[in-house]
Parts: C-alpha cells; sequence; structure tokens
C-alpha cells in the first residue's frame, strides 16, 4: 500500500493543482445558525470544486460548536466528499497516549478521515498512535499562521526554537512515509528553515487569503522538495457574495496561480 | 458574580475535597463498546461519588471516538451530572482565535461546562477567546503528567523552559481570576517551581493513580497558595472489580486522604 505522503504527491502531480479547502462554516459568516443552511453552504462549497480541490479539511471547531448535531452533520460531511479527495480532520489533538489511541480510531475508524492535525506540546507520545497506519497522514502542529504563533514556537533566529525542535521530532517519526508539519503562510522564513530540516515531509500550509500569507512563495518553497498541500477557508468558502458562481471562481483562480507556480517551481 | 477561581477555593474549603473525577470510559477498560454500558458505568460512577466528588472531568476524546452518538452521550452526562458540582471539559483545545471563538460557545454554552482545558502551542490568540466570562474557567497546559511531557515543555533546570513561559503568560491573562494551570502529579519538583511563578493560578493535577504521581505531595503543595483539584480518572473509575461498591470504596478512600493532607498543609 502507498504511503500517505507519496499517495499526496503522485495526486498533486497528476492534478497540477495542491488545493486543500478549509470547510470552517462560521455561522456569523453565513448569516444562519441553522445546520440545515449551514450543511446546504457545506455542500455547495464540495459541488463546485470537486474537479479543483485535491483535498477538503473540515475544522473540528465549527461541527462541535452545535454539539452532537454538529458531529452528524460532520459525519455526513465526510460521507459526501467521498473518496476521491484526501479528507484531513483539521483538530489539532494531543493528549496523554492512552487517550490519544481514542482520538485516534475517532478521526480515522469512525470518521473515516485520511489525515489529521495534531498539536506537539506533550510531546512524542502523543503524536505516536496516530502512525500506526501507513496510508494515514498526521500533520504535526509546527509553526502556525496566527499572530501569536512565536510566543512558545519560537522566533527565526532562535536555532533551539520549539519549531526547529518540532521538525526534528517530525523527522524521525516518519518511519512509514506519513508524518507531516503545518506551517504558516505568514512565516515564510521559517517555512524555509523547516524545509532545510524536514526536507522530506508533506506540509499542510494554513494563512493564505483571510490571514495575509504569501501564495507563491508557499506554493514553490512547501513543492521543492516534498509536497505541499495549501489551505484556503474563507477565501474560498465565503467568496464574494458566497453564491456558487462566486465560490468556483475563487477556487479556479487559485488553482490557476497553483499549476503556474507549480511549473515554475 | 463569583469568579471561577474564588468560586473553586471556597467548593474545596466547604468540602475538604479537592476530588475531580475523570471521566475516561475506554471501552477495553469496561470490556463493551456498546454506548449503552459505557453510558450505564459513566453514570454509575457519578451516582456512588456525588459527595465526595466537587468536579467531574469527561475526557472529549472518549466521547468523540463514536462521533454524533458519543456527543449525544456527552450531552447526558454533563445534564446528569447536574449543577451541584464544576463540570472540566478536559478537551485541550488550541487553535486560532476565529477558530478557538467557536470551542468556546461549544464548550461553555453548547455543552455548559463550567472549565476547559487549553493547549498553549500557538500562543495566547489561542487562550484568550476563552476568558470572556470570570466564572468560566481556564486550564492551560502547563507541565503535562505524560513520559514525553519534557520534550518541549522543557527541562526543571532550564530557567527559560516553555512550561515557566506558559506559567508567566497564564499569570499576565488571569485578569478576571478564572485562568489556572494543569501540572502534573508525576512533575512534583516543576510543581514546586510553577507554584512560585503564578502562586494565585488555581491547578488541575491529573497524573495521581494510574500514572504514578504522589498524592500527599500534589494535595499539600497544590493547594498551600491557591486552590487545587486532583483528578483521578482509572483509579476511581475502574477501581477493583468495578462494581458501584469498589468505586465508593476508592473515591472515600480518596477523599479521607485529601482531607488529612488539607488540613496538615
Amino acid at each position: 500500500m502507498n504511503s500517505f505522503n507519496s499517495k499526496l504527491k503522485s495526486i498533486i502531480k497528476d492534478n497540477k493543482s495542491c488545493l486543500c479547502i478549509g470547510l470552517d462554516m462560521n455561522p456569523e459568516s453565513i448569516g444562519s445558525d441553522k445546520i440545515s443552511n449551514l450543511k446546504e453552504h457545506t455542500f455547495n462549497v464540495i459541488d463546485v470544486t470537486r474537479d479543483l480541490a485535491i483535498a477538503y479539511k473540515p475544522n473540528f471547531a465549527f461541527f462541535e460548536r452545535w454539539g452532537a448535531a454538529g458531529f452528524a452533520w460532520l459525519e455526513e460531511t465526510v460521507a459526501y466528499i467521498g473518496n476521491d479527495h484526501i479528507k484531513i480532520a483539521d483538530a489539532k489533538r494531543g493528549d496523554i497516549g492512552n487517550t490519544a489511541k481514542q482520538y485516534a480510531k475517532s478521526i480515522f475508524e469512525h470518521f473515516n478521515f485520511d489525515a489529521v492535525t495534531l498539536n506537539p506540546y506533550m510531546g512524542k507520545d502523543s503524536i505516536e498512535p496516530f502512525l500506526d497506519s501507513g496510508n494515514k497522514g498526521a500533520f504535526i502542529l509546527c509553526r502556525t499562521s496566527n499572530p501569536s504563533a512565536f510566543q512558545f514556537q519560537g522566533q527565526l533566529d532562535d536555532t533551539n526554537s520549539i519549531f526547529r525542535k518540532v521538525a526534528l521530532m517530525a523527522n524521525d517519526l516518519n518511519i512509514k512515509e506519513n508524518v507531516g508539519l503545518v506551517v504558516g503562510a505568514t512565516a515564510i522564513e521559517e517555512l524555509r528553515a523547516i524545509k532545510k530540516i524536514a526536507p522530506d515531509l508533506s506540509l499542510l500550509i494554513p494563512g493564505v487569503g483571510a490571514q495575509g500569507g504569501n501564495l507563491e512563495d508557499s506554493v514553490k518553497i512547501g513543492n521543492n522538495t516534498s509536497s505541499a498541500l495549501i489551505n484556503i477557508s474563507r477565501g474560498i468558502s465565503f467568496a464574494g457574495n458566497m453564491s456558487k458562481k462566486a465560490i468556483r471562481k475563487s477556487a479556479k483562480n487559485y488553482v490557476n496561480q497553483m499549476e503556474k507556480f507549480l511549473n515554475d517551481k
């Protein structure tokens, strides 16, 4: 069976796209707190982007907000995406080994995701339970895209920064070629540094769009030795007037740029 | 309205107990993967410990494992606990501000928890959305109880360790007296160091019992300037033959020791 990282590489090559669409259905953006409306919008986004996106990434927070009803909607969303795309659980989980096993069962077995995002604060015990199957991927938070990311992850000029240590640990854990890192597009110099430390790991790069990260650098640097998914959430799901046409137009625009940058790299 | 930290202090004083019972319903321990059986055991644990525990702490992983059905069971569990105990969501969430807001709504509004555990890896942006209400508490992971905790949280002899920086940040964020820290009972010297940095913050101390941490030190050091909840999960929920009698006996034994240590401190 192909490893997650090699599968990702060939999908990006075959599709000339590295677009991951984040499904973060903020009720304030949609103007409704009815799950039926949020679900309709989610399915609309998927319908008009199936030939453009290679991955979808629901962020669990937007589903958990509604409790059991939200999780039922998440179950339906995963089924609706189907098996032709990479399904990433943006859950940022991290807990002691005994508990991490339960989260792994939730995400990979119950919800049937192909990959997960993980928080490394508790160290390798909290990551290993997600790495049993080589065809299931784990993207470990390394240098995130938010303003206070540097606070504990560390500064670029600190050669002992935590984000460097996380990249080193991720290398060690990549025995089955199923480990990746999350690096924000808002931290391009850190991205360059991380690629030097961990050139073989897959990347998941959020922060382009609403958060202001640079698309060209993210695509080119991210894909120069390994494979990088570029995640766009709000910039596609809530594009323009949020019509199907506006959503598709925005996604198409991103993919056109990605194809050019992937060729140029 | 009383702040979370002052409320915790008076509850511990009035009850002569600092027992928090972790509701981590591992199907492998119970010998059944039927939610009806897991739910029955959860409710049994609550029934026979209401006069002993001052807090209950369901860990989300054990509910998420079952998807929407698990979250329905979590909703029922919170309702079953009622309003006479502190209800802590052991969720260890951490995400960018926009997303953290959704998790806060999930935990405090939808599920009606009184407090939450949070992961600080992404910095203060990811914590602040949980601090709006002074009567809702946030326990930030500082020095966890698991074997690889030191890997990124740092060693005791490192005066620049991340766990020290997290404690300092938590002090700064404690404007509404609703911030606490998670410090493992397996790291007593780190607990002493953290109490010096953050003497006013509440503590949530896991790691006594199955993980081998020391009860006496945890109770005495934890409660010497501020208030500390001592969490026991497996040591109560799966005590002895797991009968109601065995569960109550174990909880009673912990509370008797706690009362003595609280008096001695």
